[in-house]
């Protein structure tokens, strides 16, 4: 008789953003006559770019065609492509990364669920509290994360590193010892980021202690301040410790195009097994490359229209970061990020729950945000709100919430 | 100090298809005046038909639109696709499968290395030999094989099912028990497949044993006989047994577009575990959704104008397919497949191994093929011919077969 991963039982339910949209349809139903504006989740809202568009007719026409025809990709990722990314994205930055070190994807979420099938079980991973839950969720699915506490609502063997006001979102180094940490910089959800020389520190900390930084860049195109990284290759050392996953859903709105990228480099080695190697296997043998045309959109973004077009976009959703982060503390919230990232994190007011907060905002200013506890328990009393809404919308938002 | 996964380090090295390239680009080094043709990989050669090419246009566009754009896609696949998919796949031919039993994907491979993770790591698999090598390698990788015997080339662990001219291709239920049973029908390489009564036999076994059909019918569309299957789910009891998974690579030619979708009925249960809800958990956690624009691609697929097209590229294939089959009889060779798959397997003349074949063919008719050693022990003696090249070039390298 057939036997199922037992780990999976062990995962709460993910109850998050289908209990907001349940709340919110609960109050549309009951006041009609209200006009519900979403600042919650995290999904871009502008087209994608005409460079980006004129590139994919084109690479359909191609696939259309028999001389032009495309069939199996190769599994890594076209060259075309991984040129563009470590030309733009490293070479330009002073970074050293080669194309095949490079590995193409069908986005950042797969890679950050998938990149944990590489470590051994026993391996022990730290991750910053609040975050993007995949990375314990991914874990749990593995058998890495020990016994669940609902009381607490953590694992035994995950090691928490809160990222508070306390702190100033500066993470400290835990007491334990991590094989694996997980820094996504700039930071879903708080959108707080460190500086150059703090990620430095976390570098230099995993090289003397042997651990692998999974480092989720996803936000890169957001930062705006000249001491923060755009990647962790800027750091020494980074060679030897640190896999960069990338992604074009927040910088050319690729959410519901898919690709995304994950760099391993060759001086990342257990022993003398090299997990660039490892990473080739995996995708070799469980992906069968991004399509055709959306590499195509991918090398778009690099080109010089594209690359004017997307900037265009991020100053959009910054133009809306800066309008929340401005209102809200004009409203007399106590506020954070929004400056080199599209998230606003605020503190709940008068020690309500988030949940209360959401509620709060959702009957008296008809604003949709995300409760922070949904990140992990030290995003309790803390609230996030996401510049991804057009414009218009995001000042009516405001205006609202400060008229309360 | 991090640890790695050391099953990783268990795989033999994947030489299969980068020694036949290295074979014949030495080969054409050497004889530059000869036109070496191919049959060798499983990839098609005929463009995306138009009806799915205009599909994709319209999507390209609709994404270029604030109006229209799309940003993340619902995680198991847009309505419109799995609507299409439970109508024309399922309902059509009497099988019972809802559209929340459907989960879109980027392709049958993903799938098929994925679907093991939902299963315990103690569980046995049984795999058809020769098969598709990402069956045991994904279970390699996950520690559920064993030892290796490079002798045998065979996992202590695993159970083979060889499947060869002896048995007329109809594998027998292995003498110990398997809780795992990877099916691939029509099958790859071999292109022989079961009748349904035969297929029934695998299911009332399945059922009787407590095990569950990993069922690949990637090669569905290739059917042409009336006793065969298109879907398990044919089968009386394959709702409490069988997971189907299925590709548009090989159907519509979208080997560079990707896409595909599993079936898991909510019939299939461990207890009182569904395996519809671990596959959906898992999907949700790990992975973002096939591309807006593959999914229209993908429903194309499934109008009128889009089927009519496909018939007639899977009919091009087939006459191919006809003129290896028959060509190779002409020329005094035992041969299989080719009737309900676009694969023609053939028994090496004269005791040849499969790869002292390759090279005879490769020198003597410039004609590249793939040992059947390379899908497993008892594919040692065949070696497989493909019809995915174009039919003027399957024409002459037949021809020069004959005149051997």
């Amino acid at each position: 008789m057939f036997k199922i991963n037992e780990n999976y039982q062990k995962l709460p339910g993910s109850y998050l953003f289908s209990t907001i949209a349940k709340k919110v349809s609960e109050y549309q139903e009951k006041n009609p006559d209200r006009r519900v504006i979403r600042l919650g989740i995290g999904d871009v809202t502008q087209p994608i770019a005409p460079a980006i568009i004129d590139a994919m007719h084109r690479a359909v026409d191609e696939m259309g065609n028999a001389e032009t025809f495309r069939g199996y990709a190769p599994d890594l990722g076209y060259d075309f492509l991984r040129k563009a990314i470590a030309d733009n994205d490293y070479r330009a930055r002073g970074c050293e990364v080669s194309e095949d070190e490079i590995f193409v994807s069908d986005g950042a979420k797969s890679d950050s669920a998938n990149i944990q099938e590489i470590f051994a079980e026993s391996c022990r991973i730290a991750v910053c509290d609040p975050v993007y839950p995949v990375y314990v969720d991914s874990n749990v699915m593995a058998g890495r994360t020990g016994d669940y506490d609902a009381k607490t609502e953590t694992w035994s063997r995950v090691i928490y590193m809160p990222t508070t006001a306390e702190n100033h979102f500066v993470p400290e180094f835990p007491r334990e010892t991590p094989d694996i940490i997980y820094l996504c910089l700039p930071n879903n959800p708080t959108g707080t980021t460190l500086t150059k020389s703090q990620l430095q520190e976390w570098v230099d900390y995993a090289n003397r202690i042997g651990a692998v930084i999974l480092y989720d860049a996803a936000y890169e195109a957001y930062i705006s301040e000249d001491d923060v990284a755009h990647s962790i290759y800027e750091c020494e050392g980074a060679r030897t410790c640190a896999i960069e996953i990338r992604s074009f859903s927040k910088n050319a709105g690729f959410t519901g195009v898919r690709l995304g990228f994950t760099v391993v480099p060759k001086d990342l080695k257990c022993g003398d097994v090299s997990l660039n190697a490892m990473w080739a296997r995996r995708h070799g043998t469980k992906f069968n490359g991004a399509p055709y045309i959306v590499q195509r959109a991918g090398e778009a973004v690099y080109t010089d229209a594209g690359k004017a077009q997307v900037k265009e976009q991020v100053a959009y959703y910054m133009k809306n970061a800066a309008t929340i982060k401005t209102g809200l503390a004009d409203a007399g919230y106590e506020v954070f990020g929004g400056v080199n990232a599209p998230y606003i994190w605020m503190r709940t007011p008068q020690g309500m729950t988030s949940w209360e907060f959401f509620d709060y905002l959702l009957e008296n200013a008809n604003v949709v945000g995300t409760p922070g506890s949904g990140f992990g328990p030290s995003g309790e009393g803390y609230f996030r709100l996401t510049a991804f809404g057009n414009y218009e919308n995001t000042v009516e938002a405001l205006e609202r919430i400060k008229a309360l």
